[in-house]
């Protein structure tokens, strides 16, 4: 089917309008009609190439919610007028034990990104969200539950499964001392998250600027990574750290807070760590790691449980020919916290 | 009562005789004669200041093999005449929550070490293993088990424990995929250990110079990590990898070879770890992490396990006039695997 969005056709030119085909529903595939699609970090990043596995024309958007317009014959969990959503990935090899664990995106064949992929069948390459629609295989589709605002919901499908993942790998629960470095898209998603697990959030920011907005998403202090003394006096007392910086940054700051045998998750940068010190890590048996989305069943249970709980990214809605402002903007990180395109602002091809 | 040593008396002068006081016997207390002392870098470090924390004249030596030759009288594990054994620390407050779970070496007071600490009742300064005699509470002595050759056995208390706790943390058993990066002291060491638990061991090593060594010690194979395919063939084929590197290195060349969840633990290097790519750790959800030692209860379980499946380190013997000779040698990587102080070498005073 025809359809159209807007795409990066070079790493250094604006986004703009772009028709193109999705391929024709094959057995197992859902099609949908694009209602909303968050805008993230990644987006930016491969229309710039910043990773060098871009290719042009590119479609970005990963945070995707939509209606179901048609089914493949043997599509059994859908049918037409379903609320779905598609997040980072629309395929892996299903059959690797990383797949039949449900961690389709640890595929030992590499997952296929919903952009900057390749589909499994054709080669072709993969297009995003920034598009008036999506056809995708059934199983990489999430059920969006009622209750939970589909006008909102987008941002859930990469930042909310981003750090969803690792509070559930690591066992946060109630009581658990998590601190969040970070305040953007991932970091306002992983305070809301682990507040709504009954965790004790911290934010950690270099500046007391956004203490007010760490308190109103549910963390219960602040804590500024600039302030030597407070650093100290926070020494060893978290169970968790999601580092949510998208930048090269140094860990030698955060490290030293974590408790014996507790681990600082990397989920915003790819790319470079500053040198660091091994110190912090052999006194306390402290752990750094990274982690990445999560898989679709853990994707599922994450909806589920922003319906049940009631937890919503805050977004800030805008049309998409504003991409490339809110591009900018993002870059100046002045959004709070997600940008979500209302894709009725495309026009009908 | 009076004893002698060897000593650093400045960090750039060679160690010489020492002769000092050691502290009269407390009712927990157990005195020793030593009668083997192993060399451990840390003992050349902490002679040089190399971390800021020495004070002189300073007595290394943290891998103690020795006789009983009194108890205080409330001792009650040990009586005249008993092997046993002092690793890298003489006391902890035995009241924090790691203490109370017998990790001493994480107690939130920080340990004492048996030199380079504070006595923590007197704040003497504390003076390590390359002497006549030593004075222990009893909770931090350890027995030294029946068959298990006490001229070797010394290099246990500190490469091996260090050694043997993370394969124990981590989780190794018959079957797991353990790789050793470097074999000196601390490497020789996790190779015998974690074959003893039945592990398929990797030794890895720019070269393949060590290739017969790494098989005699017990080893599968050893992998080269200057070979580009061979390394990129190893990827995500470890459960452990153990860093023994004592020097400031790059990690992103190990880290790929972490399976899903699989840990990199560094033993070895104490300060700093050159930039390195989160890509690895993010695609694998791999972690990194730190370790220390190992309890006292872990380490007594190590020297059992070890006399149990008869694993002792490869040691050279040397007299303790030759300990300068010995730190030169070490520090050109020139041993194998380990030097190990006949004390009976040390005239009496």
């Amino acid at each position: 089917m025809q359809t159209q969005g807007y795409a990066a056709y070079t790493r250094d030119t604006p986004l703009k309008p772009y028709v193109f085909q999705r391929r024709e529903l094959r057995a197992n595939d859902v099609s949908m009609e694009i209602l909303y699609c968050g805008v993230c970090h990644s987006d930016l990043h491969t229309a710039r190439n910043d990773w060098g596995w871009s290719y042009y024309p590119i479609v970005p958007g990963h945070e995707i919610v939509g209606r179901v317009l048609a089914v493949g014959a043997a599509v059994k969990r859908y049918k037409v007028g379903d609320h779905v959503a598609v997040g980072c990935m629309v395929d892996s090899c299903m059959e690797c034990d990383q797949c039949k664990k449900g961690e389709e995106q640890l595929c030992r064949e590499g997952n296929t990104g919903t952009y900057a992929g390749r589909d499994r069948i054709t080669g072709e390459n993969t297009q995003g969200g920034y598009s008036k629609h999506l056809v995708v295989r059934e199983e990489f589709c999430l059920r969006m539950p009622d209750g939970l605002d589909i006008s909102k919901a987008a941002p859930l499908l990469c930042a909310g499964i981003t750090t969803y993942s690792p509070l559930r790998t690591w066992g946060v629960k109630a009581g658990s001392r998590v601190g969040v470095i970070g305040l953007g898209g991932l970091g306002h998603m992983a305070v809301k998250l682990a507040v709504g697990m009954g965790a004790d959030v911290t934010v950690l920011s270099r500046t007391a600027d956004k203490e007010a907005d760490a308190l109103k998403l549910g963390a219960a202090r602040l804590l500024v990574s600039s302030d030597a003394d407070a650093m100290a006096k926070a020494g060893s007392s978290f169970d968790l750290v999601i580092d949510t910086v998208p930048v090269k940054h140094n860990l030698d700051l955060y490290t030293p807070l974590l408790d014996v045998d507790a681990t600082l998750v990397i989920v915003g940068q790819v790319g470079p760590i500053e040198e660091a010190s091994t110190v912090p890590l052999l006194l306390g048996r402290r752990r750094v790691a990274g982690s990445p989305i999560g898989g679709i069943a853990q994707t599922q249970e994450m909806l589920d449980f922003c319906a049940e709980k009631n937890i919503l990214p805050d977004c800030e809605m805008i049309r998409m020919d504003q991409i490339n402002e809110a591009f900018e903007r993002m870059e100046k990180a002045d959004v709070r916290y997600r940008f979500v395109i209302d894709m009725a602002s495309l026009p009908a091809a």
